[in-house]
């Protein structure tokens, strides 16, 4: 497998991508093309031991900064890291582009370099999410906070089949989360999708869910718009880290406690380690020419 | 104070409401008007020692039950105990209306027997949500799914007024939900409400907050539709539930991480108390001709 890499995304790069790159083509044999500023990228790669490993540098003259308005400059700067890494995934140069940088330049360069699928209303960024019986898959989690009814229906289709491969599940179970079944329950966009999901999806799709039965596992594929999904894991991350918090203040707070938390730490440690998202890998941004995976780092920006 | 308490509402009505009717009027000394089946709710009050409690049962010749269609239910049963309750209310004699059962039923009840106050675009449901800095005033959490932006910048003055009163702070910073503040993010909802929010609130408003500086206390009141809050607040409640569970079932796992966790079960109680919304209080709407709080019993049917 042939990855490019966007040398110059995320708040340490390039040190800290190209510092991963090394050790994921160690550990794997793969060819890592490095999309980024010459000088700055071969810089970074003097510092590693390379001998036997596949790490070309692809240049790229612009760079989106983190702190530009990500889709402007994106569109505006027709050679940044990103736009060229895509470039060689669309002339067949590689299989995928893998960036830990801005989401919104990620989707506009995406846009702009692969096109959509032909067919496809809008492209949808999913991850992986945890929930009680493991991962489920959730989208759109940010490319498109306001929808229509028929993108959300082709999403549960699109990350219908991703969970397949993803999850490995032959038939996932699709359903679209809301605040509930009852009547006057959903908005107008919710209660639009209900019967186009239904067509598209058939007895695959399992009706509504709520936040509860969603973390609970109640299915395999979770849809929603992408503001909500955006709020979801960007919640689900804040609440889980502010938990965390208040029982550690409390810990400290008594002496006995922190005897015993002494001796539970690596339950706790495990237990963090199930909830860590970055355990789940990166985001995909699914119906595009060309595949396209959004990394941990960017979650803060997403 | 006179309170009027739904003497039907919630899963074990009468029996649990009436208890806690009788214990809160020993409490305080305060007449809580019982709504509901005579007959049933005086065989409940025979169970109790009311010596010297003030707790009138009025009777409701009708009832919500708890399966029914909630907001079709109220409009066709006139005289379920949620409208009679309401009526004391309205007629002056008692101060606040208060409900554990369908917050549908106490919606559609409210608005058919209170009116809306004059001016006020759309009742609101509100709730006091944990944060890093103390309780925030979150809202609205379930009665309007779907909104204009003069409902959420009007929401936006009335949630402060109660927070002034309700946190006791003179000048409550109010923000506005969303997924960031960068360029294309936010829906076309939230875009066309910031500008009428910060006519209406000028400096207080503060601006757009994500989960995460939601959840670290950015602000006092947090406006947002109906939909996304009630996702909110169900989102919490899951993944506080999940995660608990995640370090119970690690702990249980490893012996000497049981030891550890009985040492620092003390510091488990008390984080589990900061973040128990049992201990903020009922919910409450606002915005209509008299006062109706919402329990926390139904928050699973909100």
């Amino acid at each position: 497998m042939k990855l490019v890499l966007d040398a110059m995304g995320g708040d340490h790069a390039p040190a800290e991508v190209v510092a991963g790159a090394v050790d994921y083509a160690r550990a794997t044999g793969h060819t890592i093309l490095l999309a980024g500023l010459r000088q700055a990228v071969e810089e970074e790669l003097a510092k590693h031991d390379t001998a036997g490993l596949d790490l070309p540098v692809i240049h790229a003259a612009e760079n989106l900064a983190m702190d530009e308005k990500p889709a402007m400059a994106a569109r505006r700067k027709k050679d940044n890291s990103m736009a060229v890494g895509m470039r060689l995934v669309k002339q067949g140069e590689a299989d995928a582009f893998c960036t830990v940088g801005h989401t919104g330049g990620a989707l506009t360069a995406g846009h702009m370099v692969f096109r959509r699928i032909p067919g496809v209303h809008r492209a949808v960024l999913t991850t992986p999410f945890p929930s009680a019986k493991g991962l489920i898959i959730l989208g759109d989690i940010g490319a498109n906070p306001d929808c229509r009814p028929e993108w959300l229906a082709q999403w549960g289709q699109m990350l219908s089949i991703y969970a397949q491969a993803r999850l490995d599940i032959a038939a996932p179970r699709v359903a679209l989360l809301s605040n509930g079944e009852e009547e006057g329950k959903g908005t107008e966009l919710t209660r639009a999708a209900e019967p186009l999901l239904r067509d598209l999806l058939g007895e695959r799709y399992i009706g509504v869910v709520e936040p509860k039965e969603m973390i609970g596992g109640a299915a395999d594929v979770v849809v929603t718009d992408g503001f909500t999904g955006n709020v979801v894991i960007k919640l689900g991350e804040a609440i889980a880290s502010y938990l965390m918090e208040v029982i550690r203040e409390e810990i400290l707070a008594r002496n006995l406690a922190k005897v015993g938390a002494a001796l539970a730490r690596p339950a706790f440690r495990a237990a963090a380690k199930r909830l860590d998202d970055r355990e789940y890998g990166a985001g995909l941004l699914l119906g595009l020419n060309g595949l396209v995976t959004v990394g941990h780092k960017c979650r803060d920006r997403l």
